[in-house]
């Protein structure tokens, strides 16, 4: 059962993403989808907005009536009347004529712009002068300008933000249809780990990976499940594993990263049915004994015990993944935060290095400095804000050198 | 009751974040705590890790053993014994001897730094070559080198990130301290707002601010609560906010940003009890016409209607209000996101504006692109990644300044 693998370098483990199932559909209201990912997309079934809608407060006018007005030459207009809020204006608006409007107002007919109460005078009841003109279009929106009617305004694959869901509350989508969360199974092993609420004796260490690698997952959109620590019993862990599978969509192992560990995952992951081993050991540092299997269409990953190991496993690699089994769409680029490395660092032999940063602003620059101090430290992570790849096939990175900063 | 306000910049509007009142503490489980705010500081009550801990496969030495060793001229070690797993070991380490170790183990007497086990050859059963030298303190970390019992180790006002999570998982911590998440009012008012599930007739627009603002509220870790629509009608207006001050730690009325309508929001502002209007007018834009009033210690403010306009004003002054009150600590700078803008942007007369951009990365570098069009349309804050800020006091921006990049 033994089997051969060679490290992977890291871009061709992403490849494998679309390896694994995305999840299903369902139906969420509209309130409670906040980072929720569009599982279908979205076209509008109306203009928006539906009537051409002042964007201030003033008068609406034909644009034509205020050409040439200045300070020292003021177009003067008559007042025929006011906008009402929330109706449907009856008002015409003949040129040199002018109506009260305020913002969100419908424009009358005859009319295309407003001028600025800021830039009128009142002169009398009726009439007003105007110190500056406007174009047509001015201080005002279309019907439909923000939104035509009948095109595609979301697409699938869409995670959504706040300005995402005023888009779907402006349509009056009450309810959306979201993939589900994805369900993630978090499971430790090693018979040095125990549980948070014991005391560990000399030897032993908490178990602080379901509590990392859980709150990783949830920043992603995940829901996570924990299914305890197992010692290092072939019987117990398969059985557990089996158990995580049958109820998530995605199974973490960590720890049984030493060397007779890890063939004992390989050993348990290939007992399992349809299941096969597709990545054992990554061209990266920390992380490089991490497993990927696919079991049926779920993803088992064996990660690193070490909580910073696995916690920067998770971060460049386990990541895309339970951003694509959770339906999002991986064609807009994600924002990126880019800053100047502060001092060189040397590439690590033959593996992509992820170096723990703090971010610091100096004289209007972004530096990413790199925190010092052994890997293994969790003090690290708590003072870090992000990660630095520093790429293998290179002599590193000089002090200077633009790089981008993974968030943690 | 009317009183004249002048604009007032924003930094003077920020300064008085600390004019209210910060949730209380509970106490919550940990695997619930993930964005939570810390309301006490966390001390250790033990070393981290409680034992000199291997981070590496292979043999427990002392370094002293190893020195010279090299390719040509390794070093010959007598294995006498393997450290077991998760017990305190009871093994004595001579010089010129070694004990196989997993990562994890704990370090046996004697020895201070571990050979890895690529750095090594089994000769026999009992001797390995050592083929590098190893530093006292390589590949292990010492008793308490991570974490110091005694030692304060996360401060108070500390947003729980996945690593202190693991932090206070390490330290036994199954519950923590943390403040109440603020509870928001959302109210939306005007006359020409309708509800969601309503079909709008001409005239009418959707409550779209409902949903941003929930959601932006949501993302700075509060709760929500939405007292829906008052049309523009003062004491339905006044009972409906008075309800939402007694049952949430602040208020978001949005609409009404018109002049008769703001004036209209002052007053019933100025009639609550104990309530005094702190900022009418931010010189910033758009957001000019933003209400900021203190109810006892609960801040009201009253945003403008315009969609657009309300999530701007959020992002860039309501949030560092609901993250105080929330309990978080400004002191430690948030990651920030500096790119450069892609084209010149004229600042607007005596007011910061805030552009919508995108932001793109080419050649390595990332570009802010202003988003084009009208201010007053939803579709640019959805295909905006973030806001950059004119400065009000010059000229305006040149393409290829660095500018901050707030995220939306």
């Amino acid at each position: 059962m033994k089997e051969f693998f060679k490290l992977m370098d890291l871009p061709a483990v992403l490849a494998l993403t679309n390896r694994f199932a995305v999840t299903a559909s369902e139906t969420v209201a509209l309130e409670n989808a906040l980072g929720r990912v569009l599982s279908a997309p979205v076209a509008a079934d109306l203009d928006i907005p539906g009537f051409p809608r002042s964007t201030m407060d003033g008068f609406a006018v034909a644009a034509a009536s205020t050409f040439g007005a200045s300070e020292g030459n003021p177009a003067y207009l008559d007042v025929t009347g006011t906008v009402a809020m929330g109706e449907e204006t009856e008002l015409s608006v003949e040129p040199g004529a002018a109506a009260q409007i305020a913002t969100g107002g419908m424009l009358p007919a005859g009319t295309d712009a407003v001028v600025m109460v800021e830039h009128t005078d009142q002169l009398d009841e009726t009439t007003i002068e105007v110190y500056k003109s406007v174009a047509p279009g001015q201080n005002m929106v279309s019907r439909g300008e923000d939104v035509a009617a009948g095109s595609e305004v979301l697409s699938a694959g869409t995670r959504l933000r706040p300005q995402e869901l005023g888009l779907l509350a402006a349509l009056g989508r009450a309810v959306v249809d979201v993939h589900h969360r994805p369900q993630v199974g978090i499971l430790s092993t090693g018979d040095e780990v125990v549980d948070i609420r014991t005391a560990p004796r000399i030897g032993q260490i908490r178990d602080m990976n379901a509590y990392t690698l859980a709150g990783q997952a949830r920043r992603c959109g995940a829901d996570t499940r924990n299914y305890g620590i197992v010692a290092d019993d072939a019987a117990a862990l398969a059985q557990r594993c089996a158990a995580a599978l049958a109820e998530c969509d995605m199974v973490l192992l960590s720890g049984g990263s030493s060397v007779g560990a890890r063939d004992f995952t390989i050993e348990i992951l290939g007992a399992l049915p349809d299941t096969e081993v597709l990545v054992h050991g990554i061209s990266i540092s920390p992380g490089k004994p991490t497993i990927l299997a696919r079991s049926g269409t779920k993803a088992v990953w064996g990660l690193p015990g070490h909580v910073t190991s696995a916690m920067v496993v998770f971060a460049a690699v386990v990541k895309p993944f339970l951003l694509h089994v959770g339906g999002q769409a991986m064609a807009r680029t994600p924002a990126r935060c880019l800053a100047y490395l502060s001092r060189n660092v040397a590439s690590a032999q033959g593996r992509e290095e992820y170096l723990r940063v703090r971010l610091a602003l100096r004289d209007g620059e972004l530096w990413a400095d790199p925190l010092l101090g052994k890997s293994g430290l969790i003090r690290t992570m708590v003072e870090a804000d992000g990660l630095v790849a520093v790429p293998k096939d290179t002599e590193g990175l000089e002090s200077g050198a633009v790089v981008e900063v993974l968030p943690l």
